[in-house]
């Protein structure tokens, strides 16, 4: 299938944000088997936004439209749609009451602009958006299909996720499967490295990507029934897992902090943390989760040195080691178990930039995690910014924790 | 000046790379007068890309491209430009000898089908890449503009930097200058209904844009010279800042955070952090901003309710109104002075969700800062997510900690 992607936004074109819509939309199509020509993206004008929409229908079987679809004066998308197919929208009784009942549900009143969310026109089906207030629109006539979906990110992905890419892969006549494997503690080329030739094979398709908080392996299989792609999609998951052992933290939707967080759960344990150079962003990211209030009890932040010592850590450590060593990290760990009366701590001492400290390079990072006599620790070099270094520490900090808390597993089974 | 934006590679349709090109370039675009009206990602297919092109030249005076310009049979913007101007490419001497002492320089023999990066038609002015082996092509005929630049970022942004947004200013014959001004404590409708008219004055323009941390006020204005652009926006901020008042924390890079911690450092101030509902995420933003560690201590994080009393909260205030509660908020503030020694404390409480507390519904966030005998404090109810919850109680919290400071300044004067 012959495919095209729009854009549909002024701020696109005004280089205030990226269009990383059109990107994902473009990875997601080629396992469907839909080939994508042309992408585009224009501005909210209704006679630019027409005869762009015009000559993408005229060119290709398929449009995925993003962006558009709010309800303000400049929001083009269902006017641009209905002129092409030269069809008059309605408003519909159904998505009306969802609508309404969108609002009501967060105490406000509907305003009156906002109906024209609640539009179709004869051609379309509407696509369900239970995120946000804009359906979808799947617009299919003469063997064509336009698809309209929100321009939010977030809205975008679901919508693809649970309502057009199934409606593609059922007209393909196959069905997809995919489960992303996520990997820590390797880069994404020693990934590849690893993976070796299973990167090349046709089906399942493996894919590498690397993201903020781990480096994904996409797995996505395409076969008659969704338990045969599932089938294949297992048999692949198992080769890699051979490959990347306990360096595949989780699959899906699972965060370093979530894996954690669930392990420290299953095992009935308490957690605190005592950050440096990090300064609270590893208590961030736990608290991110919901249900962690179970196991983290809490953090000390100690950001100036001489806090370090009053909140507990031996001055004879600081002053035999320094500020910036793993004798630190570890002292730290140990303090915030005793002060916080938690299980497991873990402490984080390093140097954040932009200047050296203690003759210690930007980037140096002591990490450590201790529960009663046992101790993990790691030293790391990051490159990057402040605010890169923070992240990467505190990142290294949540697997360290999973491998200490795994391995505690191991030496009582 | 009328523009249009072509990024060429097949890999930009599949998804393999998103396009940060057309994103720089439409941002470049404004200021110098230049209207982006499309921006369009095309393959590595002639057809395609000729028929894209001819089109892009007849409805705009600029097309500037980026991409196709490598020496591999894939490479296709030369032939497209050549092709749609019906020029015959030649081999221009001076390129070729740059182009042979490019490859020379660094011991390697050019290969022959590199040959194509020294061509050029009648109407093209190459257009110098000292970081890269493809020159630019500028080129221009019947008043109309064609700019093919590399597609790798570096040697894109350098061409662009150096050769096409001087040739282009001098163009327009004016100059813009931009200021932004940063608000808090403001939803974007507010800030505009309080902006009224001035919002639809021609020059200077206002735009606002609710950004993470801020709403933003763009003001833009156009002019002879830079002076005279750069007298315009003043008079427009100073209108600006007569309706918004102390809303307005900060100019262009500010963030929260970074003028919190000026005016800390400005008066000599020292600031400890206890948080509940945030986790960290306070801390984690002040310490984001470089040169803190002269004025933050250092933070607690006390997530589990029995830790607050064991750091110092008095047990009567969490018994009498609730952890949920502005006094509690207060009383955190006081114990981290108490216990960090600092001159400054804030404090934040409240219910992150997913489930109620205490009978307090999701969202309902208080913050207390407390510096000697005087303390401000709010309570709030924020919607969202768990994580949308942290963000907008630690943006406000620093919010407060700024007027706060600001009030003692006045008393002070």
């Amino acid at each position: 299938m012959r495919a095209e992607i729009l854009s549909i936004g002024t701020e696109l074109l005004l280089g205030h944000i990226t269009d990383t819509n059109a990107a994902y939309l473009a990875q997601q199509c080629a396992p469907l088997g839909v080939d994508v020509f042309y992408i585009s993206q224009v501005g909210d004008n209704l006679d630019r936004l027409t005869e762009t929409l015009r000559r993408a229908r005229d060119r290709s079987e398929l449009v995925i439209m993003t962006g558009g679809l709010g309800p303000t004066e400049d929001d083009l998308s269902r006017e641009a749609i209905s002129a092409v197919l030269g069809e008059t929208p309605q408003v519909d009784p159904a998505l009306e009451t969802q609508l309404r009942a969108f609002f009501a549900g967060r105490g406000i009143r509907m305003p009156e602009r906002n109906i024209k969310q609640a539009w179709v026109i004869p051609s379309v089906t509407p696509l369900p958006n239970p995120v946000g207030t804009a359906p979808g629109w799947w617009a299919e006539r003469d063997g064509k299909i336009i698809v309209a979906m929100p321009g939010v990110p977030s809205e975008m992905t679901r919508m693809w996720e649970y309502e057009v890419a199934p409606r593609l892969a059922s007209r393909a006549g196959a069905t997809l499967y995919t489960r992303i494997l996520r990997v820590a503690g390797l880069g994404e080329s020693t990934v590849e490295e690893r993976l070796g030739d299973l990167i090349h094979t046709p089906n399942p398709t493996l894919a590498t990507y690397a993201k903020r908080d781990a480096v994904d392996v996409r797995i996505t299989a395409k076969a008659a029934t969704e338990e045969d792609a599932r089938s294949l999609v297992e048999a692949m998951e198992a080769r890699v897992r051979s490959a990347l052992g306990t360096h595949i933290f989780g699959i899906d939707s699972d965060t370093p902090q979530s894996v954690a967080l669930r392990l420290l759960i299953e095992r009935g344990l308490t957690l605190g943390t005592m950050e440096s150079c990090t300064g609270g962003l590893l208590a961030s990211l736990i608290t991110d989760t919901p249900g962690g209030s179970a196991s983290y009890r809490g953090g000390i932040v100690s950001y100036a040195t001489d806090v370090k010592a009053a909140e507990g850590v031996p001055q004879e450590t600081l002053d035999t080691y320094g500020v910036i060593s793993v004798e630190t990290a570890r002292a730290l760990a140990q303090t915030v178990c005793n002060r916080l009366t938690t299980d497991v701590g873990v402490g984080i001492t390093g140097v954040a930039g932009p200047d050296e400290q203690e003759g210690k390079p930007v980037g140096t990072v002591h990490i450590a995690v201790v529960s009663g006599e046992r101790i993990s620790d790691t030293s790391q070099r990051f490159s990057g910014g402040r605010q890169e270094i923070k992240w990467r520490a505190a990142i290294t900090a949540l697997n360290l924790l999973r491998l200490h808390l795994l391995r505690e597993n191991e030496e009582h089974d």
